[in-house]
């Protein structure tokens, strides 16, 4: 693996996932086979879950890590070629990416979108640049349309609690306060959907009416803007708020009832309800679920772990 | 040990001291108890002293040290259940801890007081969810009413530095700008209290009329509003201040002049002088003494490694 | 070594910079030198290029290391003797300063100028009282009026990259959009300077009037006006901007174009062109240099790491 940026990067869904657990079953197998290598993790937004867990999936193989938290740096970096630095921008990625590519064997980065600007948000023009100027393999830890690390994570979970040969699994949107980004849903969509070609699940997308996500991430799937249809005979029910991509960054009302519940989970087929946290309490998920059986997004988040060790496993295989 | 929060997690004080001076030593002699074992430091408010040293406890354990500062990234959590999270809080205490439950062996928490509510201070309500929600062992890096890493530093410093069989320690009450935390003062309480019922010193509290700390952490000492009194055949004068405990958070003018110079040190038996640092110099305690050689701190805030190794190496210990 | 904080720490030049290639060739050659030693870097200022390749210069010699990031903190050190803390400054550099030689057997430190006040910049008091309280060797990360392993770095890549015995390079002073420190300037002259004194090169500084160095770093320079003049024969161009020294911390207009461009770089012997990072593209320099063949900014600054090996290295084989 030279770069983990989307599903594309990634052959057959069913050997990474076993790959995966079985890093968890023996986590220290491999740790000298990042001896003398460094993984760089720079976070232009904040990260909890993301930092800890790919931090540890690096000690485990044996890495120097090195985190740049430049969100609170103000370290405004230029991306476009051809302007006079005479402004706010105090560094030209092609310098800053470079750098870092002369310190670190392995690079990950965290890039939100801006939520005003469709067409730079959506052709990862910050992300590309990136990976075109730093020389070393680069590791999304989430960009402007994407979350693989995490959408690999919720891969392993359904695979390691699965109780039929193929599941249905449903992504469901939820309410929220915020205005939120498409990323973990889109890059869920699109890793459900390549597992759906593999034959490893059924896979459906339940939202309102004006929260359809973009058909680049969605072939194949069933769509619905009925929840209770979706969520019939649901063994996963993954639950996640997003804005709207075709009204880009709007948040429209929402008159139905879309929290995921008990009374909704009783529709289901038993479904284990999975979320990427952080999860506002009785605004997306109730409190009943979270506290209860079906609830796996403890479990989830601690597979974090895995799925970025598969990865820096992978690409530390690639190197040189 | 299961757990660090206060003195009734340590059965035998002298035992405890001991190890930790064996640890000071010999201070790699355990360097590979803790291979593959994280700990995890999250500090909800900053910390120097408490960071670094841990740190380098654990590195000496071989252990992996992941930190994360809470504190600057507007991580607000919400502790109370029942609530529906569509306000400012991000993440319920359940989440959060569990999550980081799952990424590391052992877990630091540090949590300072409101200083506005006494009650929710002192029944530590988030350090009691964080413990019972995270599920792994967790030592407190100072919490709303105790410092039990500073407090056993403390006794691990007077026992170097003693030369009678049962030193008189003195808690002597300063000035200040600001309104103080009971927790150093009321931690350093309760371990001198139970270090006298080992016999292995006698402990006096001396502060202005006002300043007396709950009874909670006292029982057993000598209490005073005459620093003169107190200060009479000191072998160690551990200088601090502190807000009201009665009238909660409150500061009360002082008239008389507390603060600890020379011309108290001759009441003393030419005690040793000891601060928690950061001291304000010349307000808690004078320059000249702190310049001179009956000032501890420096040392005792060495010592801090040793109190956090031996609390890590027990915990270690006690894993699995 | 004892401390690095300028080149009178470093006997012969040309040794240190052999002995640095040597570690670029074989970085983990001595991989347990550092073991179970701890470097500490204390931030006072932000860091980018300096924590990346000092952490990982220190990784490589087996060191632990920890961060201090105390800009962010509001950590306000007293500097002065004598004074009441009953203000903003929340510890006194003597207890701060000592209390991390405790846990650290090497300590970095980097703190800006104020550009204010030319004699407290220039007398390097927080830096000097630092080295002098903290009891362990000191290695600067940039100080008021140098940043040594800049330079050292600086040396290593001309002697890499040089195609005659005795290179001419120059200084030539480039706009900006702020007033900068002197530091990297000074330092750069001061190391330019002993290394023609060591027959390495011959050193030409070029600045518009009012824009003149302090003679204390550039003594047997030749010092010019006319960029041109500087230019002509130049096989190494360093390029950067500073505020002035005499009216100090001031930025005079400058009428005549000083960025480096392609233009200019015809009137040199082919030079390779230099820049600290981070540079302001169109501004200091022209993105046609920094794109081509001539610029070696990437790896000059990929150099920062065994100028800081090289450091560490030394300083570890005079501990104890």
């Amino acid at each position: 693996m030279k770069k983990f940026f989307s599903v594309a990067d990634v052959d057959n869904l069913d050997t990474i996932v076993r790959e995966a657990l079985e890093l968890k079953a023996n986590p220290h197998v491999n740790d000298t086979l990042g001896r003398n290598k460094t993984l760089g993790l720079v976070f232009l937004n904040p990260s909890l879950r993301t930092r800890l867990s790919t931090q540890k999936a690096a000690t485990n193989l044996g890495m120097t890590v090195m985190v740049m938290n430049m969100d609170k740096d103000g370290w405004a970096l230029e991306t476009q070629d051809g302007v006079v630095m005479d402004g706010t921008t105090v560094e030209h990625i092609r310098e800053a990416a470079a750098v870092m590519g002369e310190y670190c064997d392995v690079l990950g980065l965290r890039s939100f979108p801006s939520l005003k600007d469709k067409e730079a948000d959506y052709n990862e023009d910050l992300f590309n640049k990136f990976i075109k100027f730093c020389g070393v393999p680069v590791v999304s830890l989430e960009s402007a349309t994407r979350h693989p690390l995490q959408s690999l994570t919720d891969l392993i979970t359904i695979t390691e609690y699965k109780k039929t040969i193929k599941p249905k699994v449903v992504l469901a949107w939820a309410p929220h306060v915020k205005a939120l980004p498409q990323a973990v849903p889109n890059s869920f969509a699109e890793w459900m959907c390549k597992a759906q070609s593999e034959n490893l699940l059924e896979f459906t997308i339940a939202q309102p009416a004006g929260y359809e996500l973009s058909e680049d991430f969605t072939k194949g799937a069933t769509i619905t803007s009925s929840l209770e249809e979706a969520l019939t005979n649901a063994d996963f029910v993954y639950v996640k708020n997003w804005s709207s991509y075709n009204e880009y960054g709007e948040v429209y009302p929402v008159r139905e009832n879309w929290m995921m519940d008990n009374a909704k989970l009783k529709i289901t087929n038993d479904a284990k309800v999975m979320h990427c946290l952080p999860v506002r309490r009785d605004l997306e998920l109730s409190s009943e679920i979270l506290n209860g059986p079906n609830s796996l997004v403890v479990k989830e988040a601690g597979n974090r772990v895995w799925a970025a060790q598969v990865v820096l496993k992978r690409i530390l295989e690639n190197l040189n």
